[in-house]
């Protein structure tokens, strides 16, 4: 039994291959799938696809239209959803990602910083779990296997 | 036909009696309900209902739950949610509630301030109408009983 | 016990207040629901609510994202829908709004001239009923309180 | 990870030829699906199964089940849809599986030309996406593989 | 507390007013609704609206269609279904009803006679609950008034 | 806004009565539906409607049928769902109708003694709400009317 | 692409072998799966299982109950069903499983004779396709694949 | 056809080792997943990866979000369901797994003592079959196969 797993969150380090790096040493037989994580090509997959667009607003919304299809098609593919909380910006986008896959009823993790607690506790009680650290998420997933 | 409006969003100020006036002012047949807006209150009532919990870790666990309950038994039964975004605080729980509401086909509208068009850009994109002002949602409303 | 009924297609002239007068005449319990008809309001309505946009792809745009808004939240509360199809015109939003309450489960009649038997075939083998004439459609309706 | 596209719309010239190609030479892990794209056998199909039928309208309707049996089979097995509106031509069938996609919550993009902007605007309202070439479509489908 | 009940089952004798009759002298807080029971009204409503059929499986078949149309209007706002399946004749459309109920989630009850214990056998054990009689039946749902 | 209330749970005491006598004092604007609370009607219910039952395997599984019955048609009808667990008894019902509320997404709080935690605890994990008196379960459904 | 046939209907003569010869002739990448098919193993089930029962009603309750599993794992797991209706017998179990593949939106086809138009005639109403021979309906099939 | 089923029951001995074995004799293609079967390590999981909690009571609430997420993730996955009930303890976790898979449509067996009839008699009576030994069970689940 192969399981396929959402990684939602910030795009601004490259905690998904950490992820994918540590589920490959504890030999987890997992498959990862996330949103673009380069955040320029994010940013501007709208134009660079419909081509240049009358403002930012405009630009925004036709990149918002491609990365919202790319991560249906993924998260309906997926078997469990991990969203990532960093201590920065604003991550709506993550928990726009956590909420959908609870509401899809998606087995949902949830990894947070201490600092975010008081901010993400309704977030945190709908998730299946909430944990800090990307090793005690997989730690989690690992125990569906043993 | 009268429809009921959940309001979701920031409790740091009375909009939601704005948008409760205008409505009235306008006429419009709407029901409007909304999470608890004491945010004291909001905080606490994890134990002001189980008594003291060990830390604040587990107070806020406890207050989440009840939180929680009290948004999806009103928000089950609006026909309608309005999710606005202030221009300050993180506002987890007022994305969480909107994409919960587009999950559930609920109709949605989302007020933003101009600054957060790039950071909502995909949640805006999911929702049925995105808007800057309380004015503006109503008239999207309003447009439903012409 | 009385029945909401979604009147969609074409709004190019008065047959909703046809509709609704033979109901009357018939003495039918219905109430009826429909999209906004008066045209030029309908096409209008993004800048009437956003302001003036960048060009008419983006008024386009605009002004469909609360005509969609309109329809969800009339159709969703509706028990029926008919989908009057004319002689002229392209008749998309029908042919969508047919097709919506279709995999919505919602029982669906559709009206539509003989000249259209061929072009609707598809869409009429997967309506409940397909009909001529506003007369045979409320003949269809009335069938349900004999 | 291999995904199902079903390609619908017009069926009178060799566009899918043109996707599954270029799929091909993106080198993309595209599997392609469509309704019967020989319009002769499309029509007749009632009559090819059942026998001669009283007059073209029962011709139609014996037609129209069989041709929405094979779309419901296939569309149902499909990760994404596609639909593709052409310069002429009704195009009703395209709008019905369109609509019904979305209805389904398949990931579907439209592909239509410039002069169908303002008759399709609010069903492209309702798709993920909406562009105006096969290959601006592809280009959206391997944004899921980068 | 009203509930709405839908009576499925032959229309070859007037049952339905017997269960009416009981329900009332029982005082129970039920509305029942039912299928046409004018046989002749039944299997001519095709032609009746729609004029002359080229035969009678295109006379069938218009008829179905406005049957089904009634069936699911009154089904989907019905909260209990009552089949009564009789000695005689082959009651397609009562197993139909029936299990189409029971696929939708409504609580059903089967009446039939003891000789259909047996061909009836795999239906009765899907329903919620299988008698002999009417008594029986109105006893059943006087129980959840107690 | 009325809201209705399913009270789940064991039937060999009047707690139910105690909470709808609460719920007065605190003006709440609920109303109560229940199981069957007459032990002895519970249980003989299979044996009263269908006669003698040749053992009591028999009349167990005929009254459950009616049972089941019974509580589909309240449990679908009502906006949130309460299950008591008191200190004896197995109470599988109770962990049975919570399970299936929870599964309906009905908001759902649990009441239950500290001594059952333990073995509780999966099941009020996934609950909305767990507490341990009535006055705290009303005390969550004020909340929302706050 | 291979698809799975649940294949309903009388278990009363071999018409399933010859379904799937007439498929493998024509090269079909179909695999079919139905219910037992020995009729004497299908009505004894129950006590083959559960050992000797109080008398037939019960014997048949016990054997219902094992059958409907079976066709619940089947059908759940299939892509078409046909449903074959023979001149004789009462076929309750046939229209149920129609009725019931119908009602979870798989495709289906019934096979019917000349004969049964009438009685069949709004459960073919609500099939996908309704034909006479096997020929026919592996020619639906067929169509799929061209 | 593979067939995967979830064995939900009490973890006190080996019986889900007893069921693999024997579907292994006879031959089976079944996969069996189930819940954590050691029983510290099930109770422990929370601290084994939350860390040490502040009493018992969040000991138990950490260790079963963790054991509700593995049960989800697998349970979903599952065609059918098997819910053994022991002579001992509450078991409640049980009921729990059975009546959501019910809740799911998943299909259902559920394993009991004679002792347990009547106490199981409503879940027994939602359950698509209740046996009293892993033969009868296996027996069962074969059927499907022959």
């Amino acid at each position: 039994m192969n399981l396929r797993v959402y990684l939602a969150g910030q795009i601004h380090d490259d905690w998904r291959k950490e992820v994918e790096q540590k589920a490959k040493d504890k030999d987890l037989a997992l498959t990862f799938v996330w949103p673009q994580t380069n955040h320029e090509r994010s940013d501007n997959i709208g134009e660079d696809i419909f081509g240049e667009q009358p403002n930012n607003y405009f630009k925004d919304d036709a990149a918002s239209s491609i990365n919202n299809f790319r991560t249906q098609v993924l998260m309906e593919r997926s078997d469990i959803v991990i969203a990532l909380f960093g201590e920065k910006y604003k991550q709506w986008n993550t928990a726009m990602d956590a909420s959908t896959a609870i509401a899809m009823n998606k087995p949902t993790i949830i990894i947070r910083p201490e600092s975010h607690i008081h901010p993400l506790k309704e977030l945190s009680n709908k998730a299946n779990v909430t944990v800090e650290t990307i090793d005690q998420a997989l730690d989690v997933i690992a125990y569906i296997f043993e």
